[in-house]
């Protein structure tokens, strides 16, 4: 059993984006709004769209990424095989370098399917 | 107009995959199995593989894998539409550095539809 | 001598961003404008910005967003042992992979300062 | 209130970079030492050197980096203003891979500004 | 005196490796089966290939991996010097951006050592 | 049959080294005398350490820094098949975005090895 990451992971998030935005730079507060909507539902479903942000996530190596990823593509219902055959797309393009951030997006992906 | 860069590109590849694979290196030849059989059909589908494929060779800024999977999302009929919506993805999480890609892309996704 | 590439560039440019703009997908267009807007003089000056967005070109390895911030830097009056000086600030933060670009920058950026 | 972490983080590589010269390997002292002259005072002032290093290991995404020229930025003066302008630069250079690096790093410019 | 950390890393990499696993998917399963044959002694000696993993894991930034083939190399009878002389090809390579790697894989390396 | 790429690359790097250096930029110069250093004769022979470089910038792919490490490695008595292993292991750490850069780099052993 895991710890509950995903509260924590979420709060984190949100408290750090607050310090993040504060000083009201318009640029990165456009940015932000850029990035929350390229996820959203059009001539792609956003189920799509998550699998795409996860993959993308995976080969760029960023964990917190991954795990924001893993989040909605399960709120998306994508099943474990889903998973599996896009995180195989993932590491056949980036390598082995790929494998420790499949471990802990395997586990959390299995978290997140368990509660 | 731009130049017939389709049959070129796969005669090169082809004949280039031929001298990296004749020296028999099984290590490599499995490699470039498990690379086919990553986009495969199968709980997702074909079209979604090709374009986890694409924004993957978007983020990680790689011509060649770009020109290879735009070529398989014409063939699993990916429209201007999603290919937008897919590029738009790769340009948030990969940032400015990878518009001169997503040029090049954009070029060869028009010339692709308009064949 | 080199030949005039800033202007073949600088056309070749625009209109490959036409060809990714016409399509009019939104996230992309205002995506080109904050990348725009991040250069203006503010708090920082715009010199200092261009050699911001030169030493993240060069660390991240991309010779088609190197020349033009070279040609942006070159516009606001950045010398050679400005160039120099930023150009070992990425050398040393991104290795020797950078040289093959570092190379190609200076030759560009003498040519830019010949003109 | 966040940890007093820029005595822990100096104190560890003080002693890590230790580790890594006591056995008095040449070349590696010696690109430590470029490394340290790359950021003087110089045809550019060592403020801007300092934002040249910020930017790179943000787009570079090395949070270790990323703290050291974050401690050296508030020694040469910088203001969140001028921080915000240059994290805007990285986040549109190198998308939004960059954002949870930026997260911490702001959370650190306001530890050390506090301070 | 640091922590037993190569007990605790395996541990949790054969955990993990589970995970991701047990799901039953092929692909994933033959690449971890290539990724081991990789490094086995043939035309060029295991020493050398754990060599060639360990440099390609610090350019690549990637903890985990530097662990793993740190302590494969220790294996291997890899020497202090070696190390030295491999860590500083990956830090000219890859620039200062390695050195929090390098950092951590010399007190990890004097740790095998000393074991 | 391909073009004598070895003779234009060589000239063409040695055209640009002096483009970068005859400014005189001090750390420049340095950093160029410890890139030749780091692969002289050692504790590790020049031969392994060619094939450190080799690896290293197959897997971050730059395809100039891959052609200078083929001649020295050929000049160092590199075999096919030890090209083939030292590859394999740059494929499986770095993923399918290295095999544009193998297939180029393929093609350069045999050129090297045929004359």
């Amino acid at each position: 059993m895991t710890e509950p990451w995903k509260a924590k992971f979420e709060d984190e998030r949100a408290r750090l984006n607050d310090v993040v935005l504060e000083s009201g730079h318009l640029g990165i507060k456009r940015f932000f709004a850029l990035d929350e909507q390229a996820y959203r539902s059009g001539a792609l479903p956003a189920k799509v769209k998550e699998l795409l942000g996860l993959v993308a996530s995976l080969v760029m190596r960023c964990d917190a990424c991954v795990s924001y990823h893993l989040i909605r593509c399960r709120e998306e219902g994508v099943t474990r095989e889903e998973f599996d055959e896009a995180a195989n797309v993932a590491l056949v393009v980036g390598g082995s370098i790929v494998i420790p951030h499949l471990r802990s997006a395997a586990e959390r992906f299995e978290d997140l399917a368990a509660s």
